[in-house]
């Protein structure tokens, strides 16, 4: 078996792979016609004078762009580029290839037509502002890659301030298929929801999210974590008390070790470097750790192994069990374009996770989500989004 | 052969297909990948762990985003809805099939990829706001359908503000067709730029480009008409002190027909309604006539022949000499991207109209303009953008 260092060579490897690729592609997504424009006749009814009468009665009758235009199909990637993977605030440039590699797979894996948009403000005002002002083409805004705590209220002001469903994928599709990967680890483990302590690493948009949909779901032991120690209700910061509301209700003090004793979930949004195998010793018996900072998680696999993890998941592709939001997002996006859904509920969040899980028939230690290539994923996921 | 009401009737046809088609493709582009992304190899590649690397390179060598990215390839078709072909103000959702038409268009004629954003917001500072913090994914800007005369100054602080090119396209797409139908026409009845008496009708968005763009090119002899009449340094706005700088040298007075009386050239840019054949018969003898306004021009081509007029051209598809920006903006933007171009300017706006009109060998009365459909118009115009 590689060890970690074999590991890390073989991601620069990949590393120098992509950089090669993207140069050569010059931009990972096209925009095509949706007919061909061969002659005067056909210019006549896609351009002047025909298209006088579709935008003359568009506007007359605005409900009906989502029938006549691409507001029915198109979905916004937007991003400041304030938390970009786990590279943290790389700017609106930097975080480009993200967005437009999120908008390949919207296309791959769902048929969702989307374009990236990287904003050249991080001011929470402006950004809402700016998708607001850049909303009337889209059927649905996919906000990505914001930084926490301002990803929230960004969020809550244009999901309220719009009439197209808007969802920061940070935050809910982490939940999602974290849940959809729980779900089924815990079949594995022979363990309960309502039962399983789960320790949340990261109070950022994932843990916060995550948090949020587990207990939604019915888990009622989890303690969050953050570069402070486990988060309690003495906590400055608003968002954070508001953690403490539904976590941590026996007032537990101290940091990773005393939160993993005996804890059967572990899951990492946090970032690299969080744990090694001496700490996952410390949890019960059938652990499960979801170690999801990507690229680089806060544990590897075998790490976590080797401290006696029973399932174990990332968010990458070249491990078991990747519990990536790519399970998620082009389903809901999917589903809520063909149903016309104005708002992603958490109802809806949760049975997308529930719809993800049943996927897999008989859950394994190896086999807890399924295969994002597996193509009955995103329809799954888009028959719930109503 | 057919009279108006008929020309009517047939526009009326067209209207009801087009409405038809729009149904059908609900929107009329669609996003395409770059590449297939079958497996977890292709997606480690394009997105996670992969994609990493292009994200912090990119970041720290931000010029190299237009090698890495789609920057490099992909423009914005940004309107207001403000002032929408011939229908003027009829905001965001009625500008967007208008939009997509012409994002089709780029890619039909010169393999530009370009997406359309309809703004929800008519206010010239929040517009330019909002441009500017859109900027980073693309590599061109072409501003639309913004009325006159905000749309003067809307372009003007986003040229300074951005180092890649943008340019309205009602402005000087417009003017740069003019004058390569203007340059043919004058070889057809057999006169010069410069001694040629020209009358504009419509002094907004379009009327003033062209102006400026046909005294860059050495017309010297040009009166402005707008609603109120013949332009003159006497006017208010300030945008029309300025026309008067360089048009009316011999402060004529008066309204159309006092214009028209023995001049060579009439340019409509006002809309419907403008002349008959008795004022096109004021004109001297071999009159040119180009009534440009959409999707109904100022005097129907069979009216303007009535009055005598030797050269005509129309804006749209179904009448011969269709004067439309169509034959610019794609190699205008086509030009940019592939040389780097950060300003569009005069120069280069003379130039590609020169590589228009050269791709007419021998221009006649119902050919002064390439068709759209020739191949070579936009790699014609793209080669002199640099």
């Amino acid at each position: 078996m590689k060890n970690t260092f074999d590991k890390l060579r073989a991601s620069n490897d990949t590393a120098k792979k992509a950089l090669a690729l993207h140069k050569k592609l010059g931009g990972k997504i096209r925009i095509q016609p949706a007919m061909l424009v061969r002659n005067r006749a056909d210019l006549s009814l896609v351009y002047t004078p025909g298209v006088a009468a579709v935008s003359s009665y568009v506007a007359k009758n605005p409900k009906e762009a989502r029938v006549y235009t691409g507001k029915g199909r198109m979905v916004a990637v937007i991003s400041d580029g304030s938390a970009v993977l786990g590279l943290g605030n790389i700017g609106a440039l930097g975080a480009l290839p993200v967005m437009e590699g999120k908008c390949a797979l919207f296309k791959t894996f769902a048929d969702v037509n989307a374009i990236p948009l990287v904003l050249d403000t991080q001011d929470a005002d402006e950004i809402v502002e700016t998708v607001l002002r850049v909303a009337p083409a889209f059927g649905g805004i996919n906000l990505e890659d914001i930084a926490s705590p301002k990803c929230f209220d960004i969020e809550r002001r244009v999901i309220e301030a719009l009439d197209i469903p808007v969802m920061h994928d940070d935050q809910h599709g982490t939940a999602i298929v974290v849940l959809a990967a729980l779900i089924n680890a815990l079949k594995v483990v022979g363990k309960s929801m309502g039962s399983v302590k789960i320790v949340i690493s990261g109070a950022g948009a994932a843990g916060t999210a995550v948090a949020r949909l587990l207990h939604a779901a019915g888990a009622r032991h989890i303690l969050m974590l953050d570069s402070r120690g486990i988060i309690d209700a003495t906590r400055p910061e608003s968002h954070k008390k508001q953690l403490a509301q539904f976590t941590n209700l026996e007032h537990q003090k101290g940091g990773l070790k005393e939160a993993l004793s005996g804890a059967d979930v572990l899951i990492g949004v946090s970032g690299p470097g969080l744990a090694k195998a001496a700490d996952i010793a410390l949890m019960a018996p059938g652990a499960i750790v979801f170690a999801m900072a990507n690229p680089v998680p806060e544990i590897m696999p075998d790490e976590a192994k080797k401290g006696g993890a029973a399932v174990i998941g990332t968010g990458r592709s070249d491990f078991p069990n990747q519990i990536n939001n790519s399970l998620a997002f082009p389903g809901i996006f999917r589903g809520a374009l063909d149903h016309h859904v104005t708002k992603i509920t958490d109802q809806m969040k949760l049975k997308a996770a529930k719809a993800i899980a049943s996927l897999v028939a008989k859950p394994t230690a190896n086999k807890i989500v399924p295969d994002m290539f597996d193509k009955r994923v995103a329809s799954a996921v888009a028959k719930v989004i109503r």
